[in-house]
């Protein structure tokens, strides 16, 4: 199959992203470095070292004097300042200069981690992203976003560095657990209901293929992915404006994710896949966008095998005030008030600080399991929405457990 | 007297530099963001408390919702990772958001830590210098560099991030330890030796003045300062070329600096008045530079009360070795070589990364105290320099003394 190209215009720090099979033997030309004699640092974690191992033996067949690989426990506690400080100290230990290469082989969190580390590193060194989950490959090996968790939040401390390429061999992702491959599928969708209804409905024709792991399909959908989002980051790369689009599901997701205590109990996607309904609830309760749409939303995902409600999530104790009072410290706050990313339909979304708080109280409490409650307390809601379709909750479930 | 204004033109990241006295009761007039409302982070260190708790009234007093001051340790120490998390939690425990204002008050080590923290805290919030001391004033505080130092080296981690004005109140230095005005003084010099031959001559002229703190003569050396480095940063933001003469005096420097180990020992501008005595030695050994350049240099230093060689500085225990093998860890090495800062003389230095190691090997054995050795080491060089004028390390113990 051909390799894709997309190209991340932003003047001196553009770079391209190639999509393709077995990249991973043909780095030599896809590194915008020339790796004779380049000594090169790759961080990864232990669930993708075999795909590190093969990227140092072939950097170091390429004639570079050095080629070191860390090994980083794999999960989201990774992303802390210990890790940071120990990948940096690594590196200065074992001669890093200005000149050398750091390169990412891992998933979102082995991304953005070694990436604040290459971006901070005397302020900086060439960085090259290999991301191995559909997650990172469609959105965070995307666009420059580095960073890691503090206790106060997720992804409260860190850069904006572009990579100098970013290398997607859609093989890696063959060994993709199910459950990561789907949690990447949320975000694949997010760019449809974003700005594209026409992508949405071809999701919809053809997510089958995409989670039977069709190389054609995933070529697409990647690319797509990776187009719309380098068109809303060479807009604006420091998310001033219509960068922020990329959060739709994501004020409501983060906040599951918090609560959830980002484990396996919520993956980052399934938080996302929860919280884009939550985002259409809440444009559906304040007028703004159809009840059609909403259904249509949540009965994709549904199918896709993705939970579309927090009640769905077990071991998920959490309430509305303590949900409200995480999205309040996210960093999207503006004068205090939450950002939301609302949508006037699918493929229409735009950012709004004006939202009454009693419609996202109700759009909580119901997708906690409590839409009775929450229909009383809501009386700006122009309905109720209709109740989802008896079984989802079930059909969901039993995806999950066919993939222990 | 009238405010100086100098201005770093960086695109989307231009600022000014305010040059004057009072400054600090002014803050509302020279800080571009409206603080009404806003919420402010204040940095700054135990020696320099009361200057910041004046500008936490003075905020406080133009309508801001909060104005919080963190105040740390004084000293090289408080720039590391551990501070570095500390600071970073506390803003974020206290509801920073993306439109807060962090201000830093206090020398290089504040500023750069505060800077650091600034740059990468939510990926960036807005951030404003004012520096106390005359090396922050001229150096550290203009021109975006920020970081902190790790156990491998100084500076190793940092991002570059403009601020959005530096306000340089210049009464604050009549509370400045003499020891350290003169270290500042250092880089003031620095900038003549740089590519002004007639600023060193007028400090020649003139630095007794600086020295007894006249007003329009610290306005003077300070703006010109900033104005050297503003052309040399406009030139060369990220440090690709051009900038990297502002490292005159410093791949020595640093090496002293690290030996002596970051503290009162010795002093990074005094570190630096070495190191440029070192560079113009080396320069001269390579038959770029005058013999009577180098006297000149090292004549003009002592006169003024700073240390011109290593051999002058107690308790430094170090040998040639020791201090090469820091030189090759600095962040300027290109291809595993070291990047020296050479001259052809007084106002026009060069960078070069070909250096005969047995030159170097030589300045640094001289400056400890060893040039009869260092004559039958080195073969290469043109000449031995001339013996310093006896007395010359008595005087500048002498100025030490004065100061306790």
């Amino acid at each position: 199959m051909e390799t894709k190209i997309v190209s991340i215009d932003l003047d001196v720090r553009s770079y391209d992203i190639y999509i393709g099979k077995a990249l991973l033997f043909r780095l030599n030309d896809l590194i915008p470095q020339d790796l004779a004699n380049k000594t090169v640092f790759i961080v990864t974690d232990k669930n993708v070292e075999p795909y590190a191992l093969n990227v140092q033996n072939h950097i170091q067949s390429q004639g570079a004097r050095r080629v070191e690989v860390k090994t980083l426990p794999a999960g989201e506690k990774t992303k802390s300042y210990k890790y940071y400080e120990e990948v940096c100290g690594w590196m200065l230990e074992n001669g890093l200069s200005r000149d050398s290469l750091v390169v990412a082989v891992g998933g979102g969190v082995i991304g953005d981690l070694t990436g604040f580390c290459a971006a901070t590193i005397m302020r900086g060194v060439p960085f090259v992203q290999i991301p191995t989950t559909l997650l990172s490959q469609v959105d965070s090996a995307v666009g420059g976003k580095t960073g890691i968790n503090t206790a106060q939040g997720k992804n409260l401390v860190g850069s904006f560095y572009q990579p100098s390429a970013v290398i997607i061999d859609i093989e890696v992702l063959q060994t993709l657990p199910k459950r990561e491959l789907l949690a990447g599928y949320a975000e694949v969708l997010k760019y449809g209901l974003i700005r594209d209804r026409d992508f949405f409905e071809w999701l919809e024709q053809n997510g089958e293929r995409v989670c039977n792991l069709d190389d054609e399909a995933l070529a697409y959908i990647i690319s797509e992915s990776c187009k719309a989002k380098a068109a809303l980051v060479q807009a604006d790369e420091t998310e001033q404006g219509a960068r922020a689009l990329l959060n739709l599901g994501h004020t409501f997701g983060h906040a599951l994710e918090a609560e959830a205590g980002y484990n396996q109990t919520l993956l980052h996607g399934e938080a996302v896949a929860i919280g884009m309904v939550m985002a259409f609830d809440l444009s559906y309760r304040m007028g703004l966008s159809s009840e059609a749409d909403l259904e249509r939303v949540e009965a994709h995902l549904s199918a896709i095998g993705l939970p579309t409600r927090a009640s769905y999530i077990d071991q998920l104790a959490t309430n509305v005030d303590r949900l409200l009072e995480i999205m309040r410290r996210d960093k999207k706050t503006k004068d205090g008030k939450m950002v939301f990313i609302l949508v006037n339909a699918i493929g229409e979304a735009f950012t709004s600080a004006d939202v009454p708080e009693d419609l996202v109280r109700a759009v909580i409490r119901d997708s906690l399991g409590g839409e009775e409650k929450a229909a009383q307390a809501s009386t700006n809601a122009p309905s109720l929405i209709t109740p989802f379709k008896t079984g989802m909750k079930k059909r969901w479930k039993s995806v999950f457990s066919s993939q222990a």
